[in-house]
């Protein structure tokens, strides 16, 4: 006979029964498994549940199963919860270590939110009478990123080396970045994915979006302002980019659901939302343990469904593990801009961080992105949190 | 006892023994597996070498084991198809279904021929007094692709639909693309890659390159033309990228290995490069059956061991089945230019394509990319083909 027990977890946390998040954990000397989440308990859910497509190092192949058994397997996880559970499923979460819960499979970035694009605008193109692009209300702009740079929370972010060049430089230089950023995001998983010629239409979204991750899109500005004409950001992002290790379900945020901003001109049919996408999630950038923004998710424009209808709407292929992210999250305060690059604008008004006036990031800096969301029942839900330290990077001449 | 035969191959063969391109092929009831082509003869690998690590569907696991590994299995292959063969190792190539050689990993478009980069400049941005933007000439500009969207040799493409608008238009419409275009393009494989912070310099890249595919980087021009400001283009490419089944060796290559065009400004020293990197490989664009450009990898500006020190420079990591493309492929002649946005000049100088004018593909258009190569003792390679028809896409009004 095995142990059990039951479990506790405090009325006021913010991963109780109405959270329940996926991750992939592992303890020493065995192979990492899917887990769920409950208050600071680490739940094995191939032990709970029984089931084999649990003990595997990521959450790919239960993803792939499809929504209507995202559904069962919620609600299986709720009730076994509930009464006892066997101790051997049980870890607690200080004696773990949290891996990267997903295989990432294509990777997209998008531009959501139009206080970033217009900040942005106004910082690279100073020239422009429109911050925003033509196009900015009419499609939800993204770009494909580099799916093997995607890494766990609390791996150590080396500093990129790059070609930048200043307006007055005769030609570019060498080194590491000296505007190394950050740009707090959340990151939507794709559960199922759709065949070649095929769309997934805005309605259907929430059957193939699985859950939601915080995503720090670390970004080197010199790098990037020198690279992106005109195909875009490529070494100024492909270095990194860091998620939380908790995918948190779709199905847990249907209290967080509020409609987007008001869209005018109104968007392509294709585009069209029949119930609120907006997500009313507040974000927390901490900077060496201090809170300096507090992004809100429900300022963003272009909602994930929409995100999710135009990145298919040209038969593109989609595939279980498809993780696209919304653009930097700010909102229309200073203090709710997710990029330093906005907050101090292009660094000529640095930010007090510990006392010290602060731009871009050091070398030993720790930046966290945290988030919590309503949850069912008046409860409130955590994201858990996407942590990452600079290092140094390589340091020769070339 | 097992039959055997010698395999007879003509001496004029694009695929002697010189060449040994690697692919993966099935025949009906079983599973992929992988192969070389000698003349018209499919040889199973792990029946002619007896290794498992051919009994895959790919050619990760074997690309994994690493340049070494390479160049010793390229002279088993050598030595054994000089000698007598194993008749269940032989298929006819007519006889067997040819499959994606490896799984993409990360996939990443540059822009390295001056000719195609000046043309677009021209086209895309007329107002701009130097067609080429200020860092073309310092690093080779890239962006990411979508890995999904890559697809054999043989695979019909959907025509995408999308968003576009002319410059007279008061706001975009939706609908299939109008002018869709191919690119033709060479893609290098990653055999084995680097771990996140690590660079590969440019002297070690040939450790690295496992191979060759052609490449048909299929573009709707109006898509991208209203959708690729700031971020680069996205949709417009993302739908569907074709490969040639076989992938050629580096190793094969060594004949066709010439210098580069000269590069000036002096690049930065990462960029740097000991051997001759440019390949001297002649593609031909057939349109219908019809020969209608001949671009001259020789002429490309940026060779495949700077884009690949460029990429990862920064420290992004990179993986086993990584390709990266080298962008469209043009000459200085108007009979080289690798896209019929160029060889049409935005569509406004139609070329006879069997007795019609055309510029942008109709559904029904077959588009082949092939190339040859100098090879070993004098002969000649071929990369086979890259094809692909256009088929119409969805109608519905959305």
């Amino acid at each position: 006979m095995t142990s059990t027990t039951p479990l506790t977890v405090p009325a006021e946390s913010l991963f109780g029964l109405t959270n329940l998040p996926y991750g992939v954990y592992s303890v020493p000397g065995r192979e990492p498994r899917v887990a769920t989440r409950y208050g600071d308990h680490v739940v094995d859910l191939a032990v709970l549940l029984g089931d084999d497509v649990f003990a595997r190092t990521s959450l790919n192949a239960f993803m792939a199963q499809g929504h209507t058994r995202w559904v069962a397997v919620r609600a299986a996880i709720t009730e076994r919860l509930r009464g006892e559970v066997p101790a051997e499923a049980v870890h607690d979460l200080g004696a773990v270590t949290l891996h990267l819960p997903f295989e990432v499979a294509d990777y997209v970035d998008f531009y959501a939110s139009e206080h970033h694009a217009s900040n942005l605008g106004r910082l690279f193109r100073p020239d422009n009478p429109d911050p925003l692009m033509p196009n900015w209300k009419h499609l939800p702009v993204g770009y494909h990123g580099r799916a093997a740079s995607v890494v766990v929370s609390g791996t150590d972010i080396v500093r990129p080396s790059g070609q930048r060049k200043g307006p007055q430089d005769p030609a570019p230089v060498f080194g590491p970045s000296t505007r190394l950023d950050i740009e707090a995001e959340l990151g939507f998983v794709l559960g199922t994915g759709s065949a070649m010629g095929d769309r997934i239409a805005a309605e259907d979204a929430e059957r193939h979006i699985f859950g939601v991750v915080l995503f720090n899109d670390w970004s080197a500005r010199d790098i990037q302002a020198w690279e992106y004409v005109p195909l875009g950001p490529n070494l100024g992002k492909s270095f990194a980019s860091t998620i939380s290790p908790w995918v948190v379900p779709l199905l847990a945020l249907d209290a967080a659901r509020v409609p987007v901003p008001a869209q005018e001109p109104a968007v392509l049919p294709y585009l069209r939302m029949e119930r609120p996408w907006g997500l009313d999630i507040d974000l927390t950038v901490s900077w060496n343990g201090q809170v300096v923004s507090r992004p809100p998710y429900a300022a963003m424009y272009w909602s994930p469904a929409q995100m999710l209808a135009h990145q298919t709407v040209n038969g593109a292929p989609s595939r279980t593990g498809d993780l696209f992210a919304s653009g930097t999250v700010s909102g229309p305060r200073k203090d709710q801009r997710g990029a330093f690059i906005e907050l101090t604008w292009g660094g000529k008004e640095p930010i007090t961080v510990n006392g010290r006036q602060r731009t871009f990031l050091e070398d030993g800096d720790e930046i966290v992105l945290a988030a919590t969301a309503p949850g069912a029942d008046g409860t409130r839900l955590g994201f858990g949190e996407a942590r990452g330290r600079i290092t140094g990077g390589r340091r020769e001449a070339y």
